[in-house]
């Protein structure tokens, strides 16, 4: 028989498209980075996991799956999550059971998320002067790992509870990577928790912060508390340039700064693992919109910014800038009120970089 | 001997001056309140609480001083909290010792925090529509609890836990709370949890939601993950009508709910016993800003409003609507630019309820 000898690709990319309009955004994103790269770069494998495979098959994320996603090189996730009206899948179950599975299992300590507010996009703040800001969201502790129960369930006694965990290990490693980050940016770094209330995780996270600040006296640094924190964001937010917090603040101000930078339709992350012990999974900060799935109406751009991010961490920096240079292109260029279907915001960046 | 007999005084107010601005706003607070309802109403009581009494004489909250102010009919609080430069003070000596404290021991389990925006104070967002909502924070469980603790501390394999423990019981009747003032608004009340991540405790508190709206088919239900609600808070925040929320988020919301109308300047709140076993305390959302304490420059208004609530909860309604239709008609007049100094603030508003 003949042979059709191909090339060996560079990498393996992960593909998981998910649920609602994940599959939809993420087709774009890898639209982009192909044209970007060439063919043959990347060998592509697409997962189908997410509400849709659990309701038909009642698998969420199978151990085989999971082996062969740690082989891979890099995961472009698009969202998971089920309608709300799917009441068939319980409350947490794609969440914990597929994306955080990924983010504990393959180690995904450094979530990071940047915020920039592009020409183009359009902030609902009356005066949002120029934000540029980065926030590097603890991923593997905190109230995310999963600890806490049930006592008397559903019964009028019931007791549940929510444990947040947090490890020197844990608090260290992301802290020092936030430093690193200042240092490759403006500076700055804001410690944000609630040490007041939280006493115990503040106190850690607090004298960790210290400690390593001692080792990067060029870095400025500052404290807030996560309630406050909100405050800047909605008013004065260039006053930001990295942020470390933990995992559950991290979520929340991530989202109040997508929104604050133009919406969460533009809001990039990657779930990062430095070492480089498992693949690093990258995936735009919206969720899985059921009500806008299908339709070709849901904007790419997160998720093809969140390709970027993944060719960045693969050290492909320059074509990952070429992406980034295309979307702010693109962006600049958008007319409020006229509106492009899925397909052809992808095909626009992807011809702007092919 | 001859007696001066005074008239008796209808109820006691304990005043808490607290640190930082704490007490020059209270001052306005107190003044506001005497003139609204003429001398001889209230029998006040000033205690002398906070950082500097701590530093002083190392008392937080003396039993005694406990006892006494759980005999007020109500209590007004400036704020507590030292500067940050005080390395003396224990990170949460304060808020634990005293303020959490109160909240729980005198089972405060509605921490009530109105946002609305009005004529004349300035919103950072560019389209703010009519802000007008409540929030309902949970006062006395979750996060704010004090369970957790710290395994080797100080060392490089420290654990800090934080626990969240949640009841049937208080989820049920701050929940229950909500409903009703949802009714006695306008008929809309949101859910405000992260139960795909939560899911013990965001567990409970969808059941138990759901169960009090069967009881209110009148009341117009949603539900909205925390982060997501910092994004309709930014966005549209005429959405919001009641929104009922756990301690922690309810700390983390009521912030960026102040700054989106107009400033933690203008917010009040009340920590609430609904069944009046304890005094309830009212106070600004605002910290002690110890950097521009005793220069007579902060503003009174949050304080002020906070007055009117208590009075409000004291059944004194008609005084309540006199504050706040000042407080309005002040807030109308002011103009960007110029500032007043805090006793002025309060002699006008006085004046003009006296
Ligand atoms: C879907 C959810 C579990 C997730 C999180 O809370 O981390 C999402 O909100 C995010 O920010 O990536
Ligand atoms: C001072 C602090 C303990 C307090 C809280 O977290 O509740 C404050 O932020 C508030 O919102 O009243």
């Amino acid at each position: 028989f003949v042979a059709t000898v191909r090339p060996m690709a560079e990498a393996t990319l992960a593909v998981i498209g998910g649920d609602g309009i994940g599959p939809e955004v993420t087709a774009e994103a890898v639209k982009v980075i192909e044209a970007v790269t060439g063919p043959g770069v990347f060998d592509r494998v697409d997962y189908d996991l997410g509400a849709t495979r659990w309701q038909r098959t009642g698998e969420v994320l199978p151990d085989s799956v999971m082996a062969e996603l740690d082989t891979a090189d890099a995961i472009l996730l698009g969202a998971v999550g089920a309608a709300p009206g799917a009441t068939d899948v319980p409350s947490g179950l794609l969440e914990r059971g597929l994306l955080l599975k990924l983010r504990f299992a393959f180690d995904h300590y450094v979530n990071l998320r940047p915020s920039k507010l592009y020409p183009g996009s359009v902030s609902p703040l009356a005066d949002p002067g120029e934000i540029d800001f980065v926030v590097v969201r603890e991923g593997t502790e905190g109230l995310y790992c999963g600890n806490g129960g049930v006592v008397r369930a559903g019964t009028p006694n019931e007791i549940a509870t929510e444990v947040s965990v947090n490890t020197a290990l844990g608090v260290e490693r992301v802290v020092r990577d936030a430093f690193a980050r200042a240092v490759a940016r403006r500076g700055k770094l804001t410690l944000v928790h609630k040490h007041n209330v939280l006493v115990n995780a503040g106190g850690l996270w607090r004298r960790i912060f210290e400690q390593v600040a001692a080792e990067f006296p060029g870095v400025q640094t500052d404290y807030l508390h996560v309630d406050a924190a909100t405050i800047f964001l909605a008013t004065d937010p260039s006053r930001f340039d990295v942020i470390v917090t933990d995992n559950l603040f991290g979520d929340i101000i991530t989202d109040l700064a997508a929104a604050v930078t133009g919406g969460i339709g533009l809001a990039c992350s990657g779930n990062v693992n430095p070492e480089g012990t498992h693949p690093s999974m990258f995936e735009p900060v919206h969720g899985s919109a059921p009500d806008i799935a299908g339709r070709q109406i849901a904007d790419p751009t997160a998720a093809i910014l969140s390709g970027a991010l993944l060719l960045e961490h693969l050290g492909r920096s320059a074509e990952a800038e070429e992406i980034n240079k295309a979307v702010i292109a693109d962006l600049a260029d958008r007319r409020p009120g006229t509106t492009r279907r899925t397909a052809e915001v992808g095909d626009a960046i992807a011809a702007a970089v092919g």
